[in-house]
């Protein structure tokens, strides 16, 4: 059931770092509504790898293809397949090596729970399964436009120590955040990060760091009550992504430190609508949408994958040092950013869809 | 959709503040296990309102029935039914209050959703939903510890801006946790506590704060990939948890501060297992257990019922001051931490049964 | 899982025959619905055993309490909890017996399933069990009445041999259906069934039926394509009723026998809308509904429980002479009327709000 | 969420009948298991049109891809992608006539449902579909025969009104089925049915029938109480399958004439099991197995696609003689004979995994 995620707007995806594809079916896309390949594409080119200079300079396309569900340009109710083939899809003869689990890696654990796992690289647990996600939240992320007005922007707000200052949340855009390679929108601190990245690059090392979103526009009365709250289930969607180990919403643990007088927020009357003064709330009261802009915070571990000499053992519980080959981005949190985007966008189109039941005719 | 929380082991609850009645409904517990109203009525216990000298004084007594699914002390394999009637179910005439929604509550945003809420109280937004799940949850745990010897305890980590050093997660018990009327189990914090609750309840203001838990003994094998990682369950989990705003898991947030060749966990061998020196990514490798004890974080927001006079709007949008009569607990978050237990439970429980169909024949 | 029917309506069921309780939870009902216990307990009454001369004179009263989701008449969207106690609940000491396993019951195949069974009577096996279908299926029927004007009616066709000529769909009301004990509204053919059923029960024996169903203003488009066909779910609603033995949609098994050009539905103008002049189709194409009747009939078998001696075996294998005691009913047809329609109630209403979602705003 | 079969193995189709592709993605299929696409190439095979000569001479080739989940010919408990690429995509400009609904299709439904319908051939309602199924299907049939020895038989048993003997249930194989072009296993009645069907294709018109299916070797314990009975989902499942009217179990529609002593059967000791002395039961009792060799029957009408003229209207409502070009086969049922084996699979494979949950350790 892990591979489905969603009630209502449903995606199931599929494939290993090395089999012959990836990808996702998508179902309960509305239909008539405008989708090329295209709108998908513009995301998947923000999550390729080996786009800065301090990250490796591979060259992979990921081109995407609708395989079913959208006509002449326009979708028909049906689920839609998207794939993208993988292109070295020969697993490898990692023999020699795959006696070592990897550190902090999936590799023990797959092994303990299947009994086996793939022969190279890794396998569902590899970042590679991230591409079909944002493949589908590029989709998720259509509908919400196309009938809801929602904008979702992503950003890296901290990268190791280096953290940004506040940054506006009602005037943040995709371009500002594109504008930088750590895609942190406040120049000083992404030349900072930068500084550190290098530093990290040279010395086989990884950074983590913390990626902050935004969605505005989502009208008042999305999530459900109880189990499915809105923050619950951004929740869950963010720390499906591989590498979190955090996420918090509106005040996040920050909040718990300040007494309920200051910590509510004050409704005001803004235009028709009532909105609050504030927004601690995090644009969610009592696991529902108020109207205010969404905002969380995700935090993601440095990466595993380093090129450093590890001590460690192999499965047999022999002591080995453990130094993998090849080069390896020092950090994975500017990736991250569509990844979160696209997760926000199934978990906002499922509940804009569960809305429609309650409040249809 | 969103009453029901689970896969394989499913807890489906029901009731409002005022109701008749709140109660569970829990399916999927495995047949031939030993259980009774007094292994649920123990953390029920846990959950009550009113047991300190910072709480209100009330005196109510939640008692559960077993209405199906267990006989002679055996469960069936068919639902259990929980049940607990509410004292004074008749929704009490609250005209005159109705019209304003309170700050930071939920009674604005079911109103945009519904077109309706419960004419007192939070309805289904209550604490009062969480003796349900509390209730479901102590099953849960019975087949944890009836099948799999897995322990859970969670304790109250900080309490506004008091936070406790830190404490051994291999050795905390609930009897430590339930020395102190805070949870927190180190004495001296405890008191400091104390001192800041009865200093808010004096101000009529409310505290926040964190609920940390500990899992120990699940097997290395629990969780799924992708989409129902073991850390995004609980996350799930924790974040429907009302007044939650944040969840961490292993390093968390801090976490992100370090390089990889610092946060990675190094294997050793630990008897006839692999298992890891530090645990920095909390018992959880690519979303499934490694067998070390899984320990997470939860943040709890001030409650936001204060008697402290409030500026706000009402429905109609015209500037008010709230003042809310009666007296109410200055903090909640003591009595999350069964909640928190229960819910961890659920998880633990469902993902076992799930990794029943891996191995199973 | 098994005690979930819908996807979106969803109505939870629990209890054994011997139990506390047994009872429902239905979540997905749509906020500010008028509904009282009234509206349910109506179809409990027509489910009730005893009301006629060739059924056991037992004067069981199950009243329903709806113990939370509605207050003050009106539906609050959160989820409904419908309970009715078990007069007798104490599971008997039927020690005696329980080691033979009844012909053609569930006793076996329960032992088989989860090495354990209730004490007494069927557990969850029982028809019973059917309570909280109807209870659960009245709400759903009155979701389909306010908002869609969809009525059901169920009767009678055959029992035994007996079968009634063909009766007019359009017209065919729940008054006509009632005013013969036997719920076949065609007053000979149920004279003649009446005889039959007597005849059985004098000789400890039991016979079997068929019940035919018609709803009535479902507009076009409800179904789901592929799996979840109107007809599908209809199918396996019927097929989850205790006894049953078949399903047909429209023409059934004996429009096999027609050929295509024969058994086609000629499109015609019906008002403003297309409908079709003849219905082999049973209101339904490519699994979504047309406009036209949906009209199905389902096959019952004679009941398992008779008073006649049977030769079976114990669970060791032992031949035996099996002898129930007790006075039973000969048939349990006209009993499954309201049951039929109460299915089928959740099934369209389940559709019902499926079809908000790809409709609504 | 109509396009996902299975909670325990869930297969997710996609692909309208001129798109790109169809396909495919089943999770939850067990680790370990040695599969390759000749397993699945075998049944797509059997499903292939043009294989007759009443049949249509086309020679398409439908070839499966198994994009993941599958490495070296071993599961690794991941998700399959199961792919076959339509040979002629393009939607042809059928302009001309698409604004007339065909009657008994689902033109008229799904423009209802949708507002858009596929430009060409039947979308998703297409029969084209079936061959997921199949793919999907194979694989679960290699689940129950890997794990279990199950093994899954089904054949043609009437066209028209040309019905076969009794079959042997016990003995017969696909190998006997295959000998006939009509797949009805009697040899008398198979050339009488293959008379009747070009004397149908000469009148350019069609025939239905109606497909048997046995099951063996399924343990006794396998089935759900309540809603999830095994005969309900093998309903649930057969009635999904395009152009069905009926489903019945064991007896079936015919079993309702018997009286009780007559219909149930009696249980004797075979083996060291117990089984029963006759199988009206169909295998299953209370809706679990009972070790029995399942068996039920499917109703086909006829194809609506007919080359014969027919009067309808368009969706303006005008009258209208419509007659469709090319040659079309007269029947489709001896085609259906795999996918009834298919969802069967799929129903059985999804229990055992449901039953290892509540006999898993």
């Amino acid at each position: 059931m892990s591979n489905t995620f969603g009630k209502f707007l449903r995606v199931t995806t599929f494939g290993e770092s090395h089999s012959k594809a990836v990808g996702a079916v998508l179902d309960g896309v509305p239909p008539l509504m405008p989708l090329s390949e295209g709108d998908i594409q513009v995301q998947l080119d923000r999550r390729r790898p080996g786009q800065s200079a301090f990250s490796s300079p591979r060259k992979e396309q990921d081109t995407i293809s609708i395989l079913s569900g959208v006509e002449n340009g326009t979708t028909l109710g049906t689920p839609l397949a998207l794939l993208a083939y993988n292109k070295d899809q020969r697993p490898k003869d990692y023999s020699s090596t795959t006696d070592i689990p990897r550190p902090s890696h999936a590799d023990y654990t797959y092994k303990k729970k299947y009994g086996i796992t793939a022969s190279s690289g890794g396998g569902r647990a590899s970042a590679r399964e991230t591409l079909a996600r944002v493949a589908a939240g590029a989709v998720a992320e259509k509908i919400l436009s196309h009938f809801y007005s929602v904008e979702i922007v992503a950003w890296v707000n901290s990268i190791g120590t280096i953290t940004a200052p506040d940054i506006d949340m009602n005037s943040i855009t995709r371009t500002m955040v594109d504008a930088h390679p750590t895609r942190c929108p406040e120049p000083a601190t992404s030349k900072e990060m930068e500084r550190v990245l290098l530093a990290a690059k040279e010395k086989s090392d990884s950074l983590g760091g913390v990626v902050n979103c935004v969605v505005r526009n989502v009208p008042a009365g999305w999530g459900e009550p109880v189990f499915d709250k809105l923050g619950a289930l951004l929740g869950h969607a963010m720390l499906s992504i591989p590498a979190t180990k955090g996420f918090e919403i509106g005040s996040g643990f920050q909040g718990t430190k300040m007494p309920g007088s200051k910590h509510n927020d004050q409704f005001v009357l803004k235009g028709s609508e009532l909105g609050t003064l504030t927004n601690r709330s995090g644009g969610i009261q009592g696991g529902i949408s108020n109207g205010e802009p969404i905002h969380f915070r995700v935090a993601f571990k440095a990466t595993p994958t380093i090129a450093h000499p590890q001590k460690t053992v192999d499965y047999q519980g022999n002591e080995v040092i453990l130094q993998t080959k090849g080069r390896h981005d020092p950090c994975v949190v500017y990736r991250a950013v569509p990844v979160v985007e696209s997760m926000a966008a199934l978990v906002l189109a499922d509940l804009a869809l569960a809305q429609r039941m309650v409040t249809g005719q």
